[in-house]
């Protein structure tokens, strides 16, 4: 009877929107970001065992929409993300994204979620684990440029992990830092104040932090406001023609990326095909130094990498089933004897135990007759 | 009030399997593929229109786990598919699918389903709507080689719209036969004859279906065995190493494929790379002729394109919104305020109505401090 009970029941956890919100909730935002940074970091450790590829990418006058696969052998990932830069004036977020987790042994999809929650986690965890090798130590001060979705989490994420208390924010629209404030108003040893230009942001900032949203080549930060020492960490530039930094910035700056193949393609260093390069993997193993001396500027030009989806779902898949988020869904067809699809679909319900199941697997349902 | 009323409702509809065996119930199997084919006609007839590419593939020693991705400029479609031929030891189907449909314009998921059944459905209607410009005409009687799930799909498609009357069925496992006859006793004017070998089975046939599951380089059929005239439906080699025809077939017939690109790196013609192949979007928009004369034999090498997936999606939405099938659910996030994701996720439950919602919409919530 016990190996009855345990036998493993094919179905798919399925974690909306809701179901991802009140998981980090109960979690905790920061503490969830940590988690995500721990898994990140392991995975990113094991560069070589993952099948990488460039995103695919489908651009529209409007947006992009892309598919970003990868897998280590054991589990495959994928997530769905769009950029829609306009959706805005429409109520609709610039990226949405869900994903899936499978197993590689059987393509049996373990987990579907929204991503779009865990994607702000994971591109914070990342930022952070970044700046962890590539800021200054001691670096107390962030500048944020850019206080859209993303905000709080870089926020917490640079609180939580890099001990930044003072966080100097600015948007052109200033209600969006005035909601930046209120929503982090709680947070013990935060204290984010409201500047009134980049200028003023950058004032005795250690790091920079950009996370704004055009899909132009925009000139965030020219090369005269940055300082020796500063880090900056680059989020907002992330696909073709999307950039935030003066490329004489980068000319001058220790780089690090992603996955250079994608990051020449979506990133800051689009401006500057040649640009030498380190891949995080690199200075997380400790294979490569992402600052050398004080005064460097380094830049992590980060675009988004598929692992960090990867991390970002084993993280959201571990969590939900240690904490009973989310429900089981039949998302993919599965007859109880897989050739008798047709007679499968003609039994009616087929859940566990419904009795037009049982009626198939018996055999009893062959005598319906298609219409 | 009329226009608050009309006001669209960004939620995606989510059709699990069960959903989707119960649509194609109340509409009949055969409706069903008869409806997926003018589908399926409809957009190879506007090939130009489809943003393309060959599937993004990821290999294991156990099998292969797919994303097809296409867009037109309106829609935008992917499909997830594994093919693990063992899976059948482990009671979980060789093939599973399910897919979502997004709106380009906003990169909104308006459909998210089970595509394991409408793959069968898709296949099955494609392969008869080649063969209904390849054929020879009159065509009344198929040999069925391979009866697994796909066999009830391709033998219902064949009888509703080419007219096959007489199925001449075989499978290494008898058991699989039995079924199919079992499934099918009740279809009105169709006889199927379970044959003891594959040379049986071609006893009088005019049409070929070869649809068998093996990962591995087959013969399935010799090329003594093919006659003037036969047209020949070759399903079953869809990936690098799978393949069912002797190449000496190949090089006496016309060759009708759904994508160069993909088919000469998964199809039959995988055997002969330079092999000259018409594309079905020609045959079928009147371009090209499938069948020249009487004694052709010609072969419609099909491996499943992302754009029969696309054609399946839409009419899969368009069914399901007709006759309120599935449900929708929240699967991507959408603040009320796109840039306040945190604090949509900190506010509770944001289904429409929720009072937390509510009080999120109004900034009520936004006291709420994070633990």
């Amino acid at each position: 009877m016990k190996q009855a009970l345990a036998k493993p029941i094919a179905m798919t956890r399925f974690l909306d929107a809701n179901d991802v919100a009140a998981l980090v909730r109960g979690i905790g935002v920061a503490e969830a970001i940590v988690e995500v940074a721990a898994c990140v970091r392991e995975d990113f450790s094991r560069w070589a065992d993952f099948e990488k590829s460039a995103r695919l990418a489908s651009h529209s006058n409007v947006g992009v929409i892309e598919l970003m696969p990868v897998s280590d052998g054991m589990h495959y990932a994928f997530k769905y993300v769009n950029g829609h830069p306009r959706n805005a004036q429409l109520a609709l977020p610039t990226v949405m994204a869900c994903g899936m987790l499978a197993e590689v042994a059987t393509g049996f999809p373990l987990l579907l979620a929204d991503l779009t929650l865990a994607t702000a986690l994971r591109t914070a965890a990342t930022s952070a684990l970044a700046a962890q090798t590539m800021a200054r130590p001691g670096a107390r001060t962030m500048a944020l440029i850019g206080n859209g979705a993303q905000a709080e989490f870089q926020t917490l994420a640079f609180h939580a992990m890099l001990g930044v208390d003072t966080v100097r924010a600015f948007d052109i629209d200033a209600s969006a830092t005035t909601r930046l404030m209120r929503n982090l108003a709680g947070v013990a040893g935060l204290s984010i104040h409201a500047a009134t230009s980049v200028d003023d942001a950058l004032r005795g900032a250690d790091i920079v932090s950009t996370v704004t949203a055009d899909k132009t080549r925009a000139t965030i930060l020219r090369a005269d406001m940055v300082r020796p020492g500063m880090h900056l960490n680059a989020v907002g530039g992330d696909c073709p023609g999307k950039t935030e930094l003066d490329a004489d910035i980068l000319r001058r700056a220790r780089i690090v990326v992603e996955y250079a193949p994608q990051s020449r393609i979506e990133g800051e260093i689009q401006q500057w095909p040649e640009a030498p390069v380190t891949e995080l993997w690199e200075v997380l193993s400790g294979a490569a130094r992402g600052r050398v001396d004080d005064g460097d500027v380094t830049v992590f030009d980060s675009v988004g990498f598929a692992l960090e989806d990867y991390a970002a779902l084993r993280w959201l898949h571990a969590a939900a089933m240690e904490r009973h988020a989310g429900r089981y869904v039949e998302l993919v067809a599965r007859a109880p004897d897989p050739r008798d699809l047709y007679g499968w679909m003609m039994a009616g319900d087929v859940r566990a135990g419904a009795p037009a199941a049982r009626a198939a697997q018996t055999g009893e349902a062959s005598s319906i007759v298609m219409a």
